[in-house]
């Protein structure tokens, strides 16, 4: 395989680098203002439902499971036993053009029904922005993309194919990770003790 | 809600910074041997399979989405029409021990077909790791979980709840969409001929 | 638990006794026009996509892995590495009410694409109907349930709860697996044979 | 296209009728012993969780949803937020075979864990049925099929591949939602007042 003999692994090694910038600038320039919003929404909320599409859509999940791990209840939008949202529960939308069809259609019913929303998304100012109670700016994708996910993927119209190091939902997931090491800080529990509780529940 | 006034989210953004910080020396130290490897077998591939558990299977669908978006013929274990596995395939687990159990058996059913074995892991030296044609070591959790996944969170023993920084997910969310990037530089193709191609293929 | 002292489950058996029933008048009045002309687009396509949402979702799931085991190039609309649809493509729509909003505006893109549309409904004048090239109307459900699956879901406006015999996700799931038998009696494919066949694949 | 000429459907219609009578058959020849008790299982659990794999799962997946809608806390296991099984939980595992590995470890795991285990399988003299508190034998597949069920589905061991009218995973999803007719009428609710009850959630 004559193509792949001189495979050097820069743009590998590189492309990691920048992401790791990314994300230490992004460390620095975070307004915490939605943030400590975002924890006081999750901490106050009856249940908690997450949502998304496509890569955005799995660190959702990903999120989600940290939560249930800590002992909120969360559930995923889409998957089977979700129930109804109600008025005291927070939703959370990830959609790094804050234009994702889908996601913004289910934000309006989740502000009708009178429960919180919160987006986390590249783009303030967007349907899902300017509908939303907190709004968390992850840095990233700066193209404004609109439109149905479903839509747009089953005509190939894909995501931005990001090469180089910005990465909404790499970034999204790092600031999700952050959001539940802050929980962790603030409900006192130590890490032993979480282990040790988890281990009590068999 | 008391507990909640005084966020000051520096766990927060001093979580995010070490993650950053984790990834940028990911990014030196990386031996990329195995990522030389694993590239050479992705393209060589006739299909290529993703699988892990829990979040590592969701970072799995976010590298098999990518994969799929510059053509190649990639399936997730587990979802409704993925194929059974031949012997030109690549299969790719990603497990942060190397000792998933579910994922360490079908790592050998794959063995078995004569298909091609490549592992994500911390953990080179494990049941995944000898068991594999190649090995991509990404540095995190250093602790062994073994057993299986579903039977660890049916009884309540949950992933390391990284507080700090060093998430095995997205230390290999960001290895994987580098591999992304290098595939794109080998093959030639810019961006705004990915973004035309697909385009074009409505 | 006084409340279940008394169980005699004479509403159980009634209830499979009158699905039963159902599907037998099915069989007997079922118009094959729209079927054969489903299983002429089935064999002739690149691709065969399914769609449908909650539980029409999961009966398309169980007829794309049966499609895949017949050896079909068969995608589920939703799952990590579904590519986009193309001209020569089927897009198989499952709607009981036939005016689920989200597969509808799905199935206005698939023919945008000039690709097939084939809708499995119980409600054949209705949007996903009235767009299709191929409509198979299964007898069921009566109601016109409109709107968008996940909102309705997320306002708790759950699908009709059929306590005795009529559902239309039973009897659609009958009729798919009807046309997996009828597929393998047109391409003379012995159950034998299917079953050699993939065991060799290995 | 030659072969689709002379397409008359008869395999499909009677395929329908077979599937129907095959029903009808069930529903006389069932013994409601198993049922019963797991009608009182489900009403005096914690927490209901399903499992199963393949098309055994996606009939798991659609009876969690309608127990979901009657207001029961209920799970799938293996979807993102899915907590720890507990004592006083009930776990459903559906099985043609009863020997589905994955299954049968988990059912382990629930039985250790002490919960109580309720077996849906052809195979009542089976793995899961010996270690099971509950079993419903629904008629069907009589052939066993052991083994992991993805190992065999990476194999190509597919399922057996019915062409004529007895679909386990059809007859018990018949059987499911036959046992949601059951528990509406005990618990007295009416579809009228279910319709109602979900509407003022909002």
């Amino acid at each position: 395989m004559d193509a792949t003999q001189d495979i050097e692994c820069k743009n590998l090694t590189l492309s990691m680098k920048l992401m790791g910038e990314h994300i230490i600038n992004m460390s620095h320039e975070l307004d915490v203002t939605g943030p400590k919003k975002m924890i006081e929404d999750i901490m106050g909320a009856d249940n908690i439902f997450l949502m998304g599409a496509g890569r955005s859509g799995l660190v959702g999940k990903a999120f989600a499971m940290r939560l249930m791990h800590l002992g909120y209840s969360v559930y995923v939008v889409g998957e089977s036993t979700t129930p109804a949202v109600k008025e005291n529960d927070v939703v959370i939308a990830i959609s790094g053009s804050g234009e994702t069809r889908s996601v913004a259609d289910l934000g309006k019913i989740a502000k009708d029904i009178g429960s919180t929303l919160v987006t986390v998304t590249s783009n303030e100012d967007s349907t899902l922005g300017n509908l939303s109670d907190t709004v968390v700016e992850v840095p990233g994708r700066t193209k404004t993309q609109s439109g149905e996910y479903l839509e747009r993927h089953m005509r190939g119209e894909y995501d931005y194919l990001t090469p180089l190091g910005t990465s909404f939902e790499i970034s999204t997931m790092v600031f999700m990770d952050a959001v539940i090491a802050e929980l962790i800080h603030i409900t006192g529990t130590s890490e032993a003790e979480l282990k040790s509780r988890h281990t009590t529940l068999e």
